[in-house]
């Protein structure tokens, strides 16, 4: 089990001091405390929302500023060649492909995920052209199953949802009308983290591809494109990568397929040579082709400063941290609201949890707005979940249990 | 003829020193001279880019500022309905409608103009499902030439590439087999300017609905979309609109086909609930069915800031402006360079003119880094286009005089 050492301090004895004590030798070991400085999170506020949208990184006001007066300002139209912004997209994709096992050259950012996702389940399920069966979660993020109904209508596929621990029988079952299997990383609603490298490997073994939607897991868990051979990816930025409201998405594409993906979208970013200004499209090679349209500059290029607070950080620190920090969370939900009318929905195994807590109760709605009074900021998935997203770069072991005191108060 | 009143002014002599002095005059006649201090132009830099990257509104600095620091840093999540970034999308839309003629409620911003366009020739296609014929501009922009073959791919249909001015002779012969007329306001490289309302109306003579392109007119042109019974249009916002690079773009639907269109970026924004989190698409009421996902917020409120640079400011005002500026700068053509092996590729006639001057120089290419270096920033098409964009509200008439006695010097 990943997760911090923890030897030398006492078990959990559920009394509050015991916990407070816990919290505060867990704090004090956490590899990644140095890295709560490289955000600008007001003070007193305990932000577990970073699963929607995460915190402000300090190294984004003056980057951002620098991009509008001097770049915008000063540079104008050059720079676009002179400050690299014409190779924003790839220089950027570069950067979150170090966070999600992607050797470069295989992501592009740019675009909404939403967008990602149609450009890309479209280019897949046309990599896979004999196949009409395109298999999804059936509990997947609503815009991929909203944009995977539009693929299948454009298509004439066949959408089938089966929940991730059923795919392997429904691929043995007919497995050879599959062309596609689009799931996400994590559950939205419950943060349970499915198996990428053995889903990936059962579509495979049936000759199919898969897309998978990284957003509720990229920044949070170690996870190795490349390493399990996964087709294709798409994810926002905005969640553990901290990118800001709206930041720009991307889409990873296994180099092995550069040379044969056909996307929807093909805006003149993507051509081969765009400014040659031809009258038909030619694909860019390698990565470039998933280039689409002229990309929100600004937006990208606060991305790309967000992205510095994981300098020198390991992916593992942060899976260790991340564990121990929902782990701590789950044992004070159990030592002070086991007498609430409150249970944890989200996986007790490490091996199963992404990097947030789902608590189920019947008020979620109500409570979301009284923890944000007393300064705890969670959302909710109606009817009954209250999440609790865990940043393992600025969240602390001290919140988690705050945040549990203060629904033990609001439950009484 | 819309242009300045310059009466009490002499005839241009020809001879440099009247061509100043008359710039003088145009430029202290010019009803838009204020607003060229709501935008941070390099001192000593004569930009005549504008067509391709806006330069810098003055009023943007501070309000991404805020909305870096306060509202996502401080307001955290809560910004999203506290500061109103769920609305921004057709709030923004509507600041852009006033601007092209279109009553509120018919224009959201969001996404690339790429993007735009794939969705609304997509949706616009289905409108016209019967009818297999897409009528389009053999010299419109490339991204527009890319996605339209896409949609075609996608939706079987057949394109077809006609000039404007052939469009009616060709509606004559076959229009009934024609759904969808897809062209741009403005010809990117000669600076020509369509008759929209003619087209229009041409279009709806034999049933078919129109997509216009408006990136080269928007903000420099008075585009009545409402008043011409526009169907779709889309635009980029970062040219005479000066939102930024790769600011987000629009889409313009007209009210009267909101019930009816169907996209095919299905994406979580446009949903009738989309906080209700359901499992199949519904698109909502109103143009907010064209929302897509997620849009990129920082680039957003800059954009959004960037168009109070038109505050106050009557389209017929910046029309004038514009063709003054126009008109000077190929009068300075003819009376600086008649020696020079150089023309004027855009028309003459102002009614047939954007806001752009191409000058046809057979080193186009190697002209425009010369011209860079004496201050004077412009743009190439390849092979023998040079591009002078003139944007009223911040150009000026010793702008067009000073680009025209540095090409002299640069063609001796």
């Amino acid at each position: 089990m990943d997760s911090l050492d923890i030897s030398g301090t006492t078990a959990p004895t559920g009394t509050l001091d015991a916990l407070t004590e816990r919290a505060a030798t867990l704090d004090e070991l956490n590899a990644l405390a140095h890295t709560r400085d490289r955000f600008l999170i007001p003070p007193g506020t305990v932000y577990l929302d970073g699963n929607s949208l995460g915190a402000l990184p300090a190294a984004v006001p003056a980057a951002l500023d620098d991009a509008v007066r001097r770049q915008w300002g000063r540079g104008l139209i050059s720079s676009w060649f002179d400050e690299g912004w014409w190779d924003a997209p790839p220089r950027i994709g570069d950067r979150i492909g170090a966070l999600i096992g992607a050797a470069p050259g295989q992501v592009v950012a740019g675009d909404s995920t939403s967008v990602q996702l149609f450009n890309t389940l479209t280019a897949a399920a046309r990599l896979r052209g004999g196949r009409r069966v395109l298999l999804t979660d059936p509990g997947h993020f609503p815009t991929d199953a909203y944009l995977t109904d539009s693929v299948a209508e454009l298509l004439d596929l066949e959408v089938r949802r089966v929940p991730a621990p059923g795919v392997p029988a429904a691929l043995a079952e007919y497995g050879d009308r599959v062309g596609v299997l689009s799931y996400p990383i994590v559950d939205y609603r419950t943060g349970e983290l499915w198996d990428l490298p053995g889903l990936t490997r059962a579509a495979h073994d049936v000759g199919a591809v898969t897309v998978w939607d990284l957003c509720h897991g990229a920044g949070a868990i170690p996870i190795g494109l490349d390493e399990s051979e996964v087709d294709f990816a798409v994810g926002c930025t905005y969640k553990y990568l901290s990118g800001g409201p709206g930041s720009p998405a991307y889409a990873y594409i296994a180099a092995r397929h550069h040379g044969d993906v056909r996307h929807p979208l093909t805006g003149w970013h993507g051509h081969a040579d765009p400014f040659a200004m031809q009258d038909s499209y030619t694909p860019a090679e390698g990565i470039a082709r998933a280039r689409v349209g002229c990309p929100p500059l600004l937006s990208l290029l606060a991305l790309e400063a967000a992205l510095t607070a994981f300098d020198g950080v390991e992916l593992a620190d942060v899976r260790a941290t991340s564990l121990s920090l929902t782990g701590f969370f789950i044992e004070c939900c159990d030592a002070l609201l086991a007498d609430r009318d409150v249970r944890v929905g989200t996986p007790r195994e490490p091996e199963h949890r992404g990097s947030q807590v789902a608590v189920r109760h019947r008020d979620a709605v109500g409570l979301v707005p009284e923890l944000a009074l007393r300064s705890v900021l969670c959302d909710k998935r109606e009817p009954d979940i209250l999440r609790f997203g865990f940043n393992a770069l600025y969240n602390t072991h001290a919140d988690a249990l705050t945040a549990i005191r203060v629904l033990r108060d609001l439950t009484e």
